[in-house]
């Protein structure tokens, strides 16, 4: 891999530079770090914006209107979209040809699904680092897309500048909410299908819970009614996302959120080097698999294991 | 903490025991590891089922239902309820006590809610430890119900032995399903809410694409309607994990698993151990926060502070 080239590539702003560039990281390419070395610096200026809900929701229906509308702005576009992972294919289900499609010939937009991982937990590896990737190669506006509620929403608040939560009536009542969590993540709340019964339900619920539960940063979150397979409401979704960027830049929010984000990315790393580099060092597969049969047979714990680890750490 | 008289509490099933031994491991206490050594070889004989599916599925209504049912056929039972963890409050929101009301004078059923981490993510940390507990307490069955579609559901399916994915009617259509990937997730479905519309259409659609995505171990995953309200379609429910239960022994496919599960296990303790003992014994505090507050100023970048973090191990 020419590292010069693809780094030159993804700061002018190139589709195929930048899928290349994502693979490289989502792969684990030994080059990855070396190119993300390049790229951080560049990084930092797009808005991040993160759009999260059960499934059913209508959240790629929603974040496809959001593009076409930003383009029309005149801004550039990037759309990751983390997909569960199938624990037996191993990939993402869904893929982005279909979504990209429609903006083949707009250098402006870039859509990516990622897959998230099943045997390293949370959102998928490469996420946040091809997030880095499209703000260093100029995009305006990053849009993170997560399927379900879970953990996925809560990492999503220590990625994005702005968390988007879809909901769609008759999903479940209030206490199946406060249930989700899902009141803290949302920095302002879409009820998509709002052309379904219980829309007033679910709207005079959510606005009485905002109010009973101010955030501690002083923003009331807004609640947004959208069809969005009509593409209405979007425009005010879109105004909604505008005024708590400005919300945050009068506070002077940004930096205190950003130094949050810099210190979960270090955490995550760490843990993709404690599993992807660290351990493979100091255990043989045939020895993690050895292990794991004895445990089964309960002829061994793996605590003792772990101890064991630990102390070879220092003898490397 | 006196071990010695906790493991003994622990194996004799005592209710007090059993919640300090499971605070004690969710709170990471020193002792922890020590405990989970003694009481790991006296594990491994429940059965174990792995309840999941969207917020407003009904799955804690569903799981009381079945409690009482095994209850009444003599086994005992215990109940870990995984809930999304508030990232600000930090803790599990809705608590077991309400729950647990029912069965309090009954020493043959536990009941406890754990929460998910936001920092460490995935299933939460001691729920796999909490399951160990409560298998060593001697158990017949354990339950393990997690909130929420996405990662929980793929942790889930390294856990249990059986894997229930509840849905109801008119939540989203088949793609979303797909998308989701419940599909290879569940060895067995069930449509709560049965007196909902939209029954047959759920069913219809669910049993074509089970017959179209065939397991690989030969298990066809049955389709079992229940209203857990009110207790109809309960026995079917539990005839099916049965059924279950009786396939994976007779085709001997319990070991598999469980080799897969205690794989599985060594990696998340080993990531448990990267994060809470290796990275604090390499970098202060200050000096993470030091380094979060100039990435975010983009005048350094995390990858490099990796490659020097896992330079200073050998050097420990």
């Amino acid at each position: 891999m020419d590292i010069e080239a693809l780094v030159e590539g993804v700061l002018s702003g190139g589709t195929r530079p930048i899928s290349r560039a994502i693979s490289a990281v989502e792969n684990g390419a030994p080059e990855s770090f070396e190119l993300l070395k390049r790229l951080f610096p560049h990084s930092g200026k797009a808005q991040l914006v993160g759009i999260t809900g059960p499934p059913g929701a209508g959240k790629s229906t929603l974040t496809d209107r959001l593009v076409r509308l930003l383009r029309e702005s005149g801004k550039s576009v990037g759309v990751i979209a983390v997909d569960p992972t199938s624990p037996f294919s191993g990939g993402a289900i869904l893929g982005d040809r279909v979504r990209m499609s429609e903006h083949f010939n707009d250098p402006g937009v870039y859509i990516r699904s990622m897959a998230t991982r099943g045997a390293l937990g949370g959102v998928s590896r490469g996420t946040h680092d091809a997030v880095i990737i499209l703000e260093a190669s100029g995009k305006d506006v990053v849009i993170i897309e997560t399927v379900g509620v879970g953990q996925d929403e809560i990492d999503i608040v220590n990625t994005a500048h702005t968390s988007a939560v879809v909901l769609v009536p008759g999903m479940g009542d209030e206490v199946q909410m406060i249930k989700a969590g899902i009141l803290e993540i949302g920095d302002l709340f879409v009820i998509n299908k709002a052309d379904r019964q219980g829309v007033k339900r679910l709207e005079t619920e959510l606005e009485m819970m905002l109010d009973m539960a101010p955030k501690e940063d002083g923003w009331r979150p807004p609640v947004v009614k959208t069809i969005a397979t009509e593409g209405s409401g979007v425009a005010e979704f879109s105004d909604a996302l505008e005024r708590h960027r400005r919300f945050l830049k009068e506070n002077d929010l940004g930096k205190q959120k950003e130094i949050k984000r810099c210190r979960h990315r270090i955490m995550e790393l760490w843990k993709e080097i404690a599993m992807e580099r660290l351990l493979p060092s100091l255990m043989e597969e045939t020895e993690l698999h050895e292990a794991a049969e004895r445990m089964a047979l309960r002829e061994a714990e793996p605590y003792s294991l772990m101890e064991s680890l630990t102390a070879r750490l220092g003898n490397n």
